[in-house]
């Protein structure tokens, strides 16, 4: 459901993997229903149109999976979850604050657990961001460590590696102005770093009582080619982002989320304060919208297995 | 179970765990057995003695996992396995074989499961490696990738920041003629790696139908100080071992092991070749003893909730 960029890659990252099959596809957009699937998707796809709806997309089918990308908050598309845990599917979204929606929302998350318990599915917010490099990871590679006194994570990315739309989501190319002008109107910023500071804390084992959150445009020192469009000296190059745990006023947890055109040093660092210390660098960061696409299907045959219930990804096994 | 020196330590992490609670231990040792247990560990750890025997060191606890740590080879500690589940207990074990006993001893591995299943309990083995860098982490780690083409993962340690025990493992010391009439007594060598690379195969989705594995010796190119004693040149100063999964003929896994008094870039790396490309480097590499004694009590809660049977590592949630 969805075939927006980030759809259509997930719909294409089902077609190269062998656990799943691509059955259905629905989107609202009056530009795609009705088209044949592999027209959109530009790669053979099977033979079927893009439905109107979720129901004439699954149609008689049976442990159905539905991959979602429609939204990044969650009360937008709960109405969605709903009718697709009311139609027996299990659903993995790219619904950033369902990464961990008791952070946020915690009633619309009792809810969401309720439903999928009575109708036994599954559901799962995932992705890379939150979802893998600042939960999931940091509490795989927590299991080597004692007590955590500290977590630190870090992640770079050069928004010239990524495409335009998202080049402007992350403000690049604004003045200062407009950029804490969006920042206020909600329009502009990462969806879910909290919930990864949250989920962090969790799956390393350390109860924060309070979360902070910043959000800051990074100037461009100088003009930056090389992306999209020239971000010129003095204008918004993209965002720096912070998530902070915080225990009796303690910091615990410190997620950084850097994205913006010219970026140095992309990479993912991971720095568990701990006995044993673990430092886990990913030169040049996870890739986000294919990897996005991959963390999505490859979480599918596992969600499907899984009890019923709101899942999150820190209970997701290791393996495919 | 085992109060060696990798017992001794999974029993202090076990103390500073929030998630469990040291009730007994036992050792066949005599030098052991009826000493207190603070006295042995050498930090305040309750007022218990070494029991001679597993049931007594168990008493009327329900919901207990015992942390096992006696050998490396499956058929050696089979007898203590097949008690403990007798017993009702979960069992968490450095066994480096049980890590995926399917590869060797798949007769073995049917009986556990059988018993495990029948007992209602859950029995896993678990380490830093095999358990978590060659295998467990890989698989986490391909997560954001499509279909996998292949894996390489390099584990460098030096063995100079091991304890001596270790350094006369990997053959510090001894001549190349001493070195390999050792490893064909299997007196020498890593135990595990080819069960981390089918592991590794598994986890990542890789069908590889041929194991193969090498182990040569690495030698001193000149003296080497620093260690528990001098290596002189000419000498051996640790292994280099490499299990590789193959399928029809061609290498999709390949694991490669160095552990020798002054390695050189000690650390942890995994590459993975696929869509996207994902390499992921631990600086200095994940610590052995320490980490191997977290892994296994961290595993504990985990394996109590499990399905009853015989579990891998790649089937537990990122999560404490």
């Amino acid at each position: 459901m969805g075939l927006g960029f980030i759809g259509q890659e997930i719909a294409r990252a089902a077609l190269r993997s062998e656990e799943v099959e691509l059955i259905g596809a629905t989107d609202f957009s009056p530009s795609l229903t009705g088209k044949k699937i592999s027209e959109v998707l530009g790669v053979p796809a099977g033979t079927f149109k893009v439905s109107k709806d979720l129901a004439s997309a699954v149609g008689k089918r049976r442990g159905v999976v539905l991959l979602h990308a429609t939204g990044s908050k969650l009360p937008q598309v709960m109405d969605q979850l709903l009718e697709a845990i009311k139609l027996g599917l299990c659903v993995v979204s790219t619904c950033e604050e369902l990464a961990f929606p008791y952070f946020r929302h915690p009633a619309l998350a009792d809810q969401l657990d309720a439903a999928a318990k009575k109708a036994q599915v599954t559901v799962l917010g995932t992705g890379v961001n939150p979802g893998f490099v600042l939960d999931r990871l940091v509490a795989t590679a927590a299991q080597v460590c004692g007590p955590v006194h500290h977590v630190k994570v870090t992640r770079v990315v050069d928004a010239r590696t990524r495409r335009e739309a998202l080049q402007r989501k992350v403000g690049a190319g604004l003045t200062e102005d407009e950029f804490f002008k969006l920042v206020d109107a909600e329009q502009l910023g990462h969806v879910g770093l909290a919930e990864s500071a949250a989920l962090c804390a969790l799956g390393v084992g350390i109860d924060c009582d309070d979360f902070e959150e910043e959000i800051v445009p990074v100037l461009a020192e100088e003009d930056i080619p090389g992306g999209a469009f020239l971000v010129k000296a003095g204008r918004v190059a993209g965002i720096f982002q912070s998530a902070v745990g915080l225990a009796d006023g303690q910091e615990k947890v410190r997620l950084e989320l850097t994205i913006a055109v010219g970026a140095e040093d992309a990479a993912d660092t991971i720095t568990i304060d701990a006995e044993p210390k673990v430092t886990l660098v990913i030169p040049g960061g996870v890739a986000g919208d294919r990897a996005t696409a991959n963390v999505l299907v490859n979480a599918a045959p596992r969600v499907k297995s899984a009890e019923p219930g709101l899942l999150t990804v820190l209970e997701l096994p290791a393996g495919r």
